[in-house]
């Protein structure tokens, strides 16, 4: 049984699977600002759509579409604008 | 709202967005064997992981791994085993 999670009122939808040997998610974002928190190493991979990221420490909000990819910490919070409905594969290490 | 769905008792989940211009799923597959109906073409695109397809007409299966992809024409029945915990997108078109 795959499991399923919700936020934001559903507009982020996740599900969890191992890839890459390790804990994973692949998600959905429909369209809208988030924050997001990490409690591990995340290796957030766009698989569709777009997403502007503000990431801890940065000044600039950067830009990543499909086949593109960023990392955040452990322990820290980061903002998220999906631009479009947005695919994503995130790796927990 | 994101659309969730489940199958075959929730070793298939997936979940719905846009992408690319036109309908599609992201999805997960536990390890098992499904056979798979489409009401559409389907461009079926491995995230992560690996599935085995024996596509309508033909007589051996046929392996596909991450970044590669195989389309299903519309009205058919095929068969997918996964191999492992396997992430997909699927358009419809």
């Amino acid at each position: 049984m795959i499991k399923a999670n919700e936020y934001f009122g559903g507009n982020v939808k996740s599900l969890a699977l191992t890839a890459e040997g390790g804990p994973a998610t692949v998600g959905v974002m429909a369209p809208g600002e988030y924050e997001f928190g990490t409690a591990s190493l995340e290796i957030m991979r766009v698989i569709s759509g777009k997403l502007s990221v503000l990431l801890p420490g940065e000044a600039a909000w950067r830009e990543f579409g499909p086949e593109t990819e960023f990392t955040v910490a452990s322990g820290v919070k980061f903002l998220v604008r999906a631009l479009e409905d947005t695919a994503y594969l995130c790796l927990y290490r």
